[in-house]
């Protein structure tokens, strides 16, 4: 076959990469873990039915079928088909109120796998891309404390990422609507959208907009104070009541909101959480904590993390199962990174060392270094060829792996030796006891353009 | 929605059984890691026409289509139509051509991904299944020692799992069709056919066929006296040569046999190398080596792991890139073992502490607990409600977490305590020092069956 080119909206990764998309995935799922989310991973596939349940996505849905049905058998029923699923909400939904007489509630899951869309491919939208996904669920009842806990949790996985510094912004549905409804708007949803166009229109159109649907202007004045609304800490609730605006609602959502900033407010790391009133996370079906993430510098990519609390994730007709949780989307935020060069990994291969080899003949020999090393957690790999021992060395330069093991044959004082092909620093060395500092062990991610890289 | 029912052909797992799945991939990557093989990912989806060029196959591919393709666009021709990979070796040559430029030759690389076949459900067969795959790449030339590498590496992963004794068999191409042209047949792949079929028909029916099919009857009894030999050191090759049939291709391969014999033959652990001159691999386009490895109890399963040896995984025209791979059926393995109860994890939480409460009140110095055990590997939840402490244990037995950590208020002494809920035992114990044993740390693999565990 001719030489293949990439597909548009299917990205893949060079060796080296990979190695940073893995590292990121292996950290988050550490610190998920650590926090007692269980991981799981559901079928690709879903009835049509189901994914089309959530609106506003069919033109986005890939249906699969076989390429030969059975020739005998009808076409099947558009209840029957099967689509890629495009988020990893839908199928855990489906996932808990199949398998909930043998889950414990409530119940921590994360999920990290691939989704598929048919979108417009543009940079950090992609057609099949991967998200980590973490939700609580529980049994009728979810207590306020696992949104607190769900924000905890992403925000510490982000912070122990190579990325850019990151801004969760978090909000309350129950203070928006409760605001709204306090002002004496009737469809709040209506002026959830308008508002929501905010940082895409700004506040003069969304103003107009508002003063168009037969809101007063003090209204829509109202709204877009709100909006303007953010911070760190209970000062934003101070901001909220000095509007003059009232409902039970509003004061559930306000105490939510100081609440979860109490306890997740401020920066941890690279990481800032942050109140801002002004989102509200589409025509989701959230009922109370939203949150968005963006990164600095990245703005254009949207929001690179989002989630909050569904009041019914599921329902099974006689049991509602509460949700809080947020996904994070590796491809949507690794992949600029990774193709603009701004991350990649130090080496190609996961071996820390090169075994050199004298002759074809030493090979047995050569592996048998090799399986000791390995024995002590040091992947290395042998040269493919006796080449001289120059050949040997542009091998392991050209992988980007850092030592290079010689045989007692190849070394001035008879013994064996490994060289640091960075330095050329030579020492003599034993298999059974040599180890390479802890950064050489595995590929480490690089920033190119950060002088102090990582 | 009302519950919903598995689909068949796509297995799910409970998170204790997902926990055994993950630790087999970790497992699996980390063997093929340290041997210097490289992870990487490729798309699920591949031109229709690449899925289409292996053959025999075809009824088994699903077609991935937008559900509303654009109203202008032309319908997609069968060549720009995307299926779902039916294996990982069609998208990693794909792989090699299109980034040959970019690849370090001998590439070695892994791959641990999902893929989808329209089969008939059945025990172990899958519509959506995951396979682990390593692979060497050449480029024009790959020699012999990459064989021996691949067995090697694959043997010393697949013992390093809960399995029970896994015996792979392999064979050389060259061998069996040096040995058939040396009998004078002419048209080999009718006799690997009809050989390839031996264990499912028996002898007489093999000696029938070839006999229907023209051959003597000395050819067909010389056939099935080749299929006969079996060994794992290099009496195999004295065996063959006593059937006194000679060609170089029969030297070649047999000389290839008695190398790989001679490095990996016999038991490494669970698994064992044996050469079963009856293994054919059917009408895949293996050149030289080929394996594949039987579970045994589980003989019905068929192969679990298999390969070999192409002398041309891909070619572009100019360059050929020659290959031997083998592959690992994961969801193959592992599903029957997991449905049946056969293995099952021992926890369905990653926690190894669950953390009690004195009060709601006292959540925040449970959260500051948790945190100080987190930073030190150990992962722990909350107790998801302050009720009475015999409520609080029974919430970490249910979940299976060994251990429950008490503050002051509820010992006796007035200091913190941690109990191991299986023996009841308590001890006083500071979060800044305590460490449950490595065996607690993380979910383990349970054999139920096995009076031992793991």
């Amino acid at each position: 076959m001719s030489r293949p080119t990439p597909l548009s909206g299917y990205p893949e990764w060079l060796p080296a990469q990979r190695a940073v998309e893995q590292q990121v995935v292996d950290e988050l799922r550490r610190t998920f873990e650590l926090h007692g989310f269980a991981g799981i991973e559901t079928r690709a596939v879903e009835p049509m039915a189901q994914l089309l349940r959530k609106g506003e996505i069919d033109k986005e849905v890939y249906v699969v079928s076989r390429l030969h049905a059975d020739a005998d058998a009808q076409p099947e029923s558009d209840d029957r088909r099967l689509g890629l699923h495009f988020d990893l909400t839908v199928p855990f939904a489906r996932y808990v109120l199949e398998n909930s007489g043998k889950l414990q509630f409530p119940f921590r899951r994360y999920q990290i796998q691939k989704v598929w869309r048919g979108e417009r491919p543009q940079e950090g939208r992609y057609r099949e891309f991967c998200q980590a996904d973490i939700d609580v669920v529980g049994d009728g009842v979810l207590p306020f404390h696992h949104d607190i806990e769900v924000v905890e949790v992403m925000a510490e996985a982000m912070s122990r990422l190579p990325l850019p510094p990151l801004r969760m912004q978090v909000n309350n549905r129950k203070l928006v609507q409760g605001f709204y409804r306090g002002l004496g708007v009737e469809d709040v949803a209506a002026v959830l959208r308008a508002v929501d166009k905010l940082d895409k229109v700004g506040p003069d159109a969304v103003r107009a907009a508002l003063v168009a649907e037969g809101h007063s202007d003090a209204v829509a004045d109202a709204c877009l104070r709100l909006a303007a609304i953010s911070g760190t800490d209970a000062a934003v609730v101070e901001e909220v009541r000095a509007l003059g605006v009232h409902s039970d609602e509003l004061d559930e959502g306000l105490h939510e909101l100081a609440t979860l900033l109490d306890a997740t407010g401020g920066r941890r790391g690279t990481v800032q959480v942050v109140a801002a009133l002004k989102i509200a996370r589409g025509l989701d079906y959230y009922t109370g904590t939203v949150m968005e993430t963006v990164m600095e510098g990245y703005e254009q990519l949207g929001s690179i993390s989002a989630g909050g609390r569904y009041d019914a994730l599921a329902s099974d007709g006689s049991t509602t199962y509460p949700g809080v949780g947020i996904s994070f989307g590796v491809s949507r935020t690794l992949g600029p990174l990774l193709a603009r060069g701004v991350l990649t990994g130090s080496r190609s291969t996961p071996s820390a060392v090169l075994v050199a080899l004298a002759s074809e003949e030493a090979r047995p020999q050569a592996r048998a270094v090799a399986a000791a090393l390995r024995a002590r957690g040091i992947a290395c790999e042998l040269a493919p060829a006796a080449q001289k021992y120059g050949k040997q060395i542009r091998q392991a330069e050209r992988r980007g792996i850092p030592y290079v093991w010689f045989p007692a044959e190849a070394t001035a004082d008879g013994a064996p030796a490994v060289r640091d092909i960075r330095t050329g620093e030579q020492t003599g060395a034993d298999d059974a006891s040599w180890l390479p500092p802890d950064a050489d062990l595995r590929p480490s991610v690089i920033q190119p353009d950060d002088e102090q890289g990582e």
